[in-house]
C-alpha cells in the first residue's frame, strides 16, 4: 500500500506518485473488473462495498474472464463505509445512475483534495448530475465501457467480451484544454498500463449518444422482452425494430447537434451480430427487481432531442412500456 | 329441435322459418357467450367443439355474466366434426383469425345453402381471407363484439361488461344494397330478439378500423406487459402510451380513406377507464401459449396505412416486440 504523509498544507498527498491510489464506489461488475485489472497491474485500489462486503472482505474479488483468463484479487482493500476509506486520486464511480443524487458525501469523503472523478455509467447528462452535488475542487470526467461484464455471485463478475473505457473530460479546476487533456491523458494512461484500452474522447455529449445507439435499443429490450442479444440478433422482427431505434437516436444526436459518424448505427448492429450471447445490465436489473436505468438512458435523451425539435416516436414508446415494467417491478419489490 | 325437409331441389330448409338454426364455430369465449344467448332464446343453436367437446357434452355451457347473471345450457348439441352438424341458417364464427385458412371445408359442411356466415373476430380483412375459401353462394358478414369475455374453464365463460355486435355485410350473392341491408337487419333481428344490441354497420372496413383503436393498444401491451386494461389506465406512462397508439391507428384509417368520429379515441379511452378490469384475448393467448391474432390486428393494417402514404411508427414497434415474443411463445409450446 502506498503510504500517506500531511503536508505543509495538510493536504494529504500519495507519497509515490507514480502509483496513484484508486478507489472504486460501487463494485459491482464494472467497478469490480476495472478496480480487480488496475490493482493486479499494481495500482492501490480501495473498493467501497455494501451488501457484497462480508463475501468480497473473506473471499476476495473474482473475475472470470473470457480474455484475461480467470483472476482473483486476495485480500481486498475493502470498505463498508466511506468515510474509512483513504483519500483517493482517483475514483471510479460504478454504481448504478438511479443513485447519483446520493454520492455527493460518499464521493467527498473517498476524494483527495483534487481527485479525479471517474464515472462509468450510461445515458446522458450522468456528470451534470454528480457535478451539482461535488465540490468545484474535484475533476468529473466521463467514461464509456465497451464492455460485456455481469456480476454472477458476490464478489464474482463473468467479463465475456470486450473491455475498453472512452474517457472525456466533463468538469472541475483544469482551466483549459491543454490542462483537461493533461488530466484525460493521465486517465487513459492508468487503464492502458492495467492492459485496458482507453481512447482520449474530445466531446463527452457526442460520445455519449454514441454509446446510446447500443443502450437504447438492447438495453430495453433484453428487459422489455425478457432476453439476449444473440436472440434478439436471430428475429427479423427485433432486428428491425432495433435498427429503427437506432436510427432514431442517430437522428435525435443530429437534432442535438453531434453528427455521428455515417454507418455508425450499422457498424454497432454488425458488432452485435458476432458478439458472445450478452444479457445487458438492464435486463439483470428487472430480474433482481433493481431500479431502471430508464432517466439517463431514456428519458434525458427524449427530452433533449425534443427541445432541439425531434421526437424519437419508437424510443418513446419503448420508454413508456419500460416505466410501466420499472414501476411495477419496484412495487413488487415492496412486497 | 327444428326439423329439416329435403325440397323438390334437394336443398335442405329450415322447417320453422321463425327459427333458424344456427351454428357456432369455435365455442370458445365469444362462441360460447353468444351462442348460449341464442340458445336462451328460444334458437335451435348447435356448438362446434374440439378440445372442450367432452366437457360440454357432459356437463353443458356455463356463462357466468355480471350482466344477466349465471346462465347454464344443458344438453348442448355438441358436435367433435362439423361432417355431424345440420345444415345452418346461421353461422357465427368465434374462431382464432389465425386459423381462418383452414375454416373452408368446415364451415361449407356446416351451412345450409345460401348460409349467411357471421365473422366475430378482431382485426382488419379477415372476412377477405374467410372469403377466398369459402363457396360463392354463402354471405359472408363482419361482427364486431364489443363484449368482455373469458373462457375461464372448459365449457366456462366469464362475461364481465358490454354484449353488443355490430354487424356489417362483407360479400356473397345479396346483389344490391337493399339485398345486403335486409341480411344484415335479419342478423341484427337474431341477435336483438336474444336481448343484444346488434346495431347496423354501413361500413365494415370502417367499423373494423374503428375497433382497431381499442385493439391495437389494449390487446397488444397486455401480452407485452403481461397485464390488464385497470394497470394500463392507472399508470401514466402505459396512457400516454395508449394514446399515442390510438392516435397513430386514427391517422392510419385516415390514410386508408375512413375519417374516424372527431373524439372518437377520447371516448374509447374513457370508456375502458370506468370499465371493469380485463384481460384482453391476446393476453390469454399468450398465457396459454396459442399463436397471437398479429397479422389481423397489426401485419395488415400496417400494410393498408403504409400502402396509403402513413406509417404508423409506434404501432410497428408494438407490432415488432409482440412478434419475437409470439415466436419465442411458439417455440416454448414446441418444447
Amino acid at each position: 500500500m502506498a503510504r500517506n504523509n500531511l503536508t505543509a498544507k495538510g493536504e494529504v498527498m500519495s507519497v509515490d506518485s507514480r502509483r496513484p491510489r484508486v478507489g472504486v464506489i460501487g463494485t459491482g461488475a464494472i467497478g469490480g473488473f476495472y478496480g480487480l485489472m488496475l490493482a493486479r497491474a499494481g495500482y492501490d485500489v480501495h473498493f467501497l462495498l455494501r451488501s457484497e462486503f462480508e463475501a468480497v472482505a473473506r473471499e476476495g474479488l473474482q473475475v472470470n474472464s473470457a480474455v484475461h483468463g480467470d483472476l482473483h484479487l486476495k485480500p481486498v482493500q475493502a470498505y463498508r463505509s466511506a468515510a474509512d476509506m483513504p483519500p483517493c486520486d482517483w475514483l471510479l464511480v460504478g454504481t448504478k445512475s438511479t443513485g447519483n443524487a446520493a454520492l455527493g458525501p460518499i464521493i467527498s469523503q473517498a476524494a483527495a483534495p483534487d481527485a479525479k472523478v471517474l464515472l462509468l455509467q450510461n445515458g446522458l447528462a450522468v456528470e451534470d448530475q454528480l457535478r451539482s452535488v461535488l465540490p468545484d475542487s474535484l475533476h468529473i470526467l466521463g467514461g464509456l465501457c465497451f464492455v460485456c461484464v455481469n456480476r454472477v455471485a458476490p464478489g464474482v463478475v463473468a467479463h465475456e467480451a470486450f473491455g475498453a473505457v472512452s474517457i472525456g473530460y466533463h468538469s472541475g479546476p483544469a482551466g483549459d484544454e491543454a490542462s483537461r487533456m493533461a488530466v484525460v491523458e493521465a486517465c487513459s494512461e492508468l487503464f492502458k498500463t492495467a492492459g485496458i484500452d482507453a481512447p482520449v474522447m474530445a466531446n463527452l455529449q457526442q460520445a455519449r449518444w454514441q454509446k446510446l445507439v447500443w443502450n437504447v435499443p438492447y438495453n430495453g429490450l433484453s428487459a422489455l422482452l425478457h432476453t439476449s442479444t444473440s436472440q434478439l440478433m436471430t428475429d427479423p422482427d427485433s432486428q428491425a425494430l432495433i435498427q429503427a431505434l437506432m436510427d432514431e437516436v442517430v437522428q435525435g444526436a443530429q437534432a442535438c447537434g453531434h453528427a455521428l459518424p455515417p454507418g455508425f448505427a450499422q457498424h454497432l448492429f454488425t458488432v452485435t451480430q458476432s458478439m458472445p450471447d450478452y444479457r445487458p445490465s438492464m435486463y439483470h436489473d428487472l430480474v433482481e427487481k433493481r431500479p431502471l436505468e430508464l432517466e439517463a438512458i431514456y428519458a434525458r435523451p427524449l427530452a433533449a432531442a425534443l427541445a432541439a425539435g425531434f421526437d424519437m416516436p419508437r424510443v418513446r414508446a419503448l420508454y413508456q412500456a419500460l416505466a410501466f415494467i420499472d414501476r411495477a417491478n419496484r412495487s413488487a419489490n415492496e412486497e
